[in-house]
């Protein structure tokens, strides 16, 4: 092959366009409160477009393209190309970049041996990369559980001989065998601290405040901390995830000091008790490592396009290890995380998890040698006719979602319009306190939310001695099997507190959701759940018992075996609220799975996930995630959504009907025409025609660009003044007086996407999906008519959907 | 919102352009010889576009846009819209298709009960066919096994109480406790019931014979079958299927005859005792079975594209029934199979595929209660050292593969010019007698290929009695631990065995994957990773056995327990060379967790799986499917590969420089002129524009609804002559004499996808992915310049590549 001189490539500028619509967006932004002081952090993000080098590798027609070459030396001018924030990245653009690099480097490799290890390394970034953040993000996972598990118990006492250490770890030391509620005499509770007694009235009181205090002085901690460092570090973090990910520059939201505060938050937000889980987070925490450490390999630090796949391996690592679940991972940064990349990224993302979660588990943070978060073993198989009570649980779970979900946002909008918004730490403090006040007293909300899964979860079996296991039954060998029973007074007592937590939990949920702080809601989805299904399961369990030869139990309840595992019923329960949360499908089952090690369970996950998912999307229309998407004014094309309506590109095109559209022409224009465009007009690109009266397309220019080319060239380039004539093509039109012009076909894409004025909308929508497009131009027969933008599709779905369009604030 | 009227949609005409190429490119399969009696089962994948209705709800601009509007009248022409055999589907315009129908279904729903039930029939659909597809998945690869596992038995003797029973259900039913290798009194060898006799030469003799007989007949009936009734049921299937997933027909393809060939024809070819698998056949069966149950609903059968959704469920499917793997099927098909649309289909592919591993299992044809092929458990976690070994093993893997995918296509492109191809039955027959031949002597390749994969992944326990077992050591109890211990003669034995079958599998595999009988390559690849990765095993056990106190192995080696598993290399070393040969990663890795219930092994699984994919990634571009693909000529774009070149579109549209491009004018052409246009090219499709000087564009119509919408109009029309005018527009001009002009403006597509001749290739490549597209016309200021089509787009990536582009066969 013929190899042509270095030169610059003639089809991607160094400069793109950005989208059409007004530049000051970012002032919209007064009602999302949580961006207001993002300020400390802005440097995470920092974009350089600066390309090192313009080779390329031509071998045909290369003399046909000779008119179409330019010098490539955009990159003078500072800044050009860079985003804004708040803006929407082209992917397209970011790709192409990447290739261009990627092919320099390839080209250098033969010159010496430097540029050979250089191109060694940089094949290599990416793993190397991703094998970076697996390890912290396993290590940031370890000193979370750990640091969250000391706090936790911090509320109910201390180990005096070593404070650091947490109630188990304490008792580890002491060489009692059998612990009475989990206590020893190494581990002095706070009214042992002080009376040196544990029951009793005076006892409980002490302890029932100084949980109280702990919960206050935690919360207290992280809602300040995220105030004062890191506004972004508050809720759960998965909305924004998706919209960075789906293209959407919010500078500082994965930086440093989000990843540092968030880490204490949550262990902060975890430990004062509240109604929230630390898993959410983790996804937003491996992020922050995956954006950091894409910084140290300038491939994916300094192209959008290309971090985002750092991103998604990183936010696969996050549910790994919050989970123990390095495939529910992958899946979820699939499904419901990533967007534009799945499958090109999926072996690094696995890579990743697995990475992740197997440092997680050599640092061994819980100290068991169960992998999986809640592991349980059931005895016997499920029944084919429970598949109904399953899918009961399903649609139940549903109904509690949907509940939620629409409580939650009704809290949220109304803590963004009314003066509560105001008052983020007080809030925190007064659901903090309301919660502990109200969770103490009954047991099954003390405790922590994971052992309460863990306890609902498990079978009754001999060593499992609450109050839920109290049925009327003797265990003569620990191997031998369940007899069937009736409940005890104790189970009954039981499922009383465990409505009441339930009806807590729901309501606490709904407040804490969305506050400024640190917090997830896998785990209290997973409780509510887990709460409901156990409760059921338990009913079924005695409807066996009681009528053992009713049909559907005739089979297999026949025997004196019990047939009916209400931990199973737990297990699907929590599977079935989740899926109604987040809409999560084959991740959900898949996570489940992992997390409880149960591989015959997946038919009843399934069956469970399947049922709230329809009963969800019946009874509205969004899952949590995209809620608050929705809530916040985001950016996001869901890929999933399928575009209903019939509208055609030139029912969404701007200008509509009575407005003219700003162009530029490609060689007419003086730059004081052009200076005045860019004054009347708040459009952030502007198509390039021939001449005003034919429209014929040229290609596409953005403001930006135009700003900074201008001003570039006025303080170097000698005699431009406002009569020079601004020039888009490479021609030099005879003119002999005058100034000289102003040529900036270098800042010119002349490949823009273009779509015909009768294209339907579903295929407009299609490619802003697929191609990840900020903006396409509309023609009709090759007359340039107008223009849409990303925003312009949203603006036109939310309408078609009888929404408010102005909901929509960026770019 | 205001409704409009029932009225054609502007914007999607009837008919769609195909792509721009010479029509009779099937011509060219002479070659492929495969393809040439297919016409027994063309009628399989009959397509009819009649679209039931075309109500349209728009809402704004219904004035602007009243202009486009036509009379959606071009259902009356019939076949316009049908796809030819061999060419690509439009992606765009099928799916516009499928939501046009939903909404007139969605409309109708409110008109009566009838509709509403039609509605909800719609709706459910989906979900329907998938169980349909899940359940027959499930009984028919139920069927198989159970046919297959009698079959092979059949080679080695017979059952006279019950022929039909094979070996392990006959000797069931006698009441003997131990077997003497299996055999068992109720059980007759062939020798047995000749002369009585088990031991001795004459009775080896005897049984070599029939084996050898047997063999022949299974092959000779399956490569007759597949012969006269099925041409399209041989090989695996899986390269077809990627094809036909990317958006080509293929007819009959996946049709019943096909079907049931390849069912029966599985079974007779795994029971020949050939170098072969039913894994990968067994997902050509289910997407056949996916393609039969989706003509029950029109919304599937009637759509190619949306009939691709339910094919990857099928594909899933297959995957979960060939290995009970759910999860890993439903990978498989969305990282290697599918192409368009993996998130949309996941859910329901996820559930098609667990039905069918349900279904499956319970039908239970092996009859043990292990859900999965090959379950292991080993006493011992691995030593992070053993990484080394298990990262060598991924090496010698990628080795072997490429070795395995350069010889089998070398010899694949040989049957194919050679005159080997002419004669595929004697081909099949060759191969099998030679197999049979060479395999019996050696015990290990005499085995059924999946117990011998069983055998080597396991442990040497109390219970295995094979040579591989001779351990100079003594069971004290069943319980206890396994001691460390030199190896006996037997393993010396065996390993020599070992190699010989090695040599054997490979040089049998290379021969036999593509011979014109059904064949798939998972269990052989698995099979030679098995004796690989066992002899290493192996090796280094006795390593740690005889220097324990070298550091690597200080640390667990130093006790007396076994701490070298030679079941697990196995294990690892079958990943490996099924993950060089099919490039595979994350399914891989899933699937061989999910075969072998091995959840502690993902480490070393992955490791030896991205070793040996980097490792055949360097010696050899493709994997066998790939390679087979681009033996074939399939016009498939891969989806993972990056074009990595700086062409323009420039440089790739049709026509090229001295040549001038096929356009219509949209109202200045006559009949005459369209058709001698028509008889001089050959293109399948023609842009129209406004004039033959100002070449701005207009829209495209496409050869097959030209020539039917003319011949119908002068059979239809009167007036209609050589010298009426042809107009694509909607407004007639003023024309006084002559005869009546042509309308055809129905079946002119007005939103043709355009680029600028400035745009780069790998833009233009990703649309092509990503958009599904045939076809893309180049524009330049909004003229048109010439047109690129998927075909071209392949051949300009195999000119990148220093390869043949007349390779690319199809359109």
């Amino acid at each position: 092959m013929e190899k042509a001189p270095l030169r610059g490539n003639a089809a991607i500028p160094m400069s793109f366009p950005t989208s059409y619509h007004a530049v000051d967006d970012q002032q919209q932004l007064v009602n999302g409160q949580q961006f207001r002081s993002a300020s400390i952090s802005s440097d995470d993000e920092m974009i350089d477009i600066t390309t090192t080098g313009t080779v390329t590798e031509r071998s045909i027609h290369q003399d046909e393209l000779a008119a179409s070459h330019f010098a490539g030396d955009a990159d003078d001018i500072p800044g050009i190309g860079q985003y804004d924030d708040f803006h929407t990245i082209d992917w397209q653009r970011d790709i192409a970049r990447d290739r261009m690099r990627h092919r320099y480097i390839v080209k250098k490799k033969q010159d010496s041996i430097c540029d050979l290890i250089k191109g060694a390394h940089d094949a290599w970034s990416g793993w190397v990369c991703v094998l970076l953040v697996g390890v912290f993000t396993g290590v940031v996972a370890g000193v979370i559980d750990i640091g969250a598990s000391w706090m936790s118990d911090l509320k109910y006492g201390i180990c005096p001989q070593a404070f650091w250490l947490n109630r188990e770890q304490c008792c580890w030391s002491s060489n009692e065998t059998t612990f009475d509620n989990g206590n020893c005499s190494q581990w002095w509770t706070w009214p042992e601290v002080f009376s040196q007694s544990r029951e009793g009235v005076g006892p409980y009181i002490i302890s029932y405040l100084f949980y109280i205090v702990w919960a206050l002085i935690f919360a207290a901690l992280a809602a300040s901390l995220v105030r004062m460092f890191a506004p972004y570090a508050c809720g759960s973090g998965i909305p924004e995830i998706k919209t960075i990910l789906s293209g959407f520059i919010i500078r500082g939201y994965l930086g440093k000091w989000t990843l540092i505060i968030k880490s204490v938050g949550i262990m902060l937000a975890v430990s004062a008790g509240l109604s929230l889980g630390k898993e959410g987070p983790m996804v937003h925490i491996a992020c922050c490592i995956g954006n950091i450490f894409s910084y140290l390999f300038p491939k994916y630090g300094k192209n959008e396009a290309k971090k985002r796949e750092i991103l998604s391996a990183a936010a696969a690592a996050g549910v790994s290890v919050a989970f123990g679940a390095p495939i529910g991972g992958v899946l979820f940064s699939l499904e419901e995380v990533s967007y534009y990349f799945p499958l090109k990224t999926l072996w690094r993302s696995f890579f990743c998890a697995l990475v992740a979660a197997f440092v997680l588990r050599s640092i061994n943070p819980f100290g068991n040698e169960h992998s999986v978060l809640f592991f349980v073993e059931y005895n016997k198989p499920w029944i084919f006719f429970e598949l109904v009570p399953f899918i009961g649980l399903g649609i139940i779970g549903g109904v509690i979602a949907t509940i939620f979900i629409k409580a939650n946002l009704y809290w949220c909008r109304y803590r963004k319009v009314s003066k509560l918004g105001q008052y983020p730490v007080t809030e925190v403090l007064v659901v903090a306190v309301i919660t502990a006040v109200i969770a103490y007293p009954n047991p099954y909300t003390r405790m922590n939310t994971s052992q309460l899964i863990y306890l609902l979860f498990s079978q009754c079996g001999v060593s499992n001695s609450d109050n839920l296991c109290d049925y009327n039954r003797n265990f003569t060998d620990v191997t031998s099997a369940i007899e069937k029973a009736a409940a005890g007074p104790g189970v009954y007592k039981a499922i009383w507190l465990l409505v009441l937590a339930l009806i807590f939990k729901l309501i606490a949920t709904i407040f804490t959701f969305g506050f400024k702080a640190p917090c997830g809601l896998f785990i209290p989805s997973l409780c509510l759940g887990a709460i409901m299904g156990r409760i059921v399961g338990v009913g079924v369990e005695q409807l066996a018992y009681h009528y053992p030869h009713v049909w559907m139990f005739s089979g297999e309840c026949s025997t004196g075996d019990d047939c009916i595992t209400p931990g199973l019923y737990a297990m699907v329960g929590a599977a079935a609220v989740l899926g109604g949360v987040t809409r999560m499908t084959v991740s959900l089952v898949v996570i489940m799975f992992e997390l409880t090690g149960g591989v015959r369970y997946i038919v009843p996950l399934m069956a469970a996930a399947m049922a709230s998912k329809w009963v969800g999307d019946a009874l509205g229309r969004q899952g949590i995630y995209d809620a608050h998407i929705e809530l916040n004014g985001y950016p996001f094309l869901d890929s999933k959504e399928e575009f209903a309506h019939t509208s055609l590109a030139a029912d969404v095109m701007q200008p509509k009907r009575n407005e003219t559209l700003s162009v530029l022409t490609q060689d007419s224009m003086t730059v004081e025409d052009v200076e005045s465009l860019l004054r009347e007009t708040e459009h952030n690109g502007f198509p390039v025609v021939v001449s005003r009266e034919s429209q014929y397309l040229v290609g596409f220019v953005l403001r930006r660009d135009l700003n900074l080319a201008i001003s570039n060239a006025k303080r170097t380039q000698e005699g431009i003044c406002a009569q020079s004539l601004v020039l888009f093509t490479s021609q030099t039109p005879v003119q002999t007086t005058g100034p000289p012009p102003l040529k900036l076909k270098k800042i010119l894409d002349m490949a823009p996407i273009t779509i015909t004025d009768q294209t339907p909308m579903e295929t407009v929508v299609d490619m802003f999906r697929k191609l990840g497009l900020r903006q396409t131009l509309v023609t009709h027969n090759g007359r340039l008519l107008g223009v849409i933008t990303k925003k312009d599709v949203l603006r036109h779905l939310k309408q078609m959907d009888n929404e408010d369009p102005s909901s929509v604030l960026f770019n």
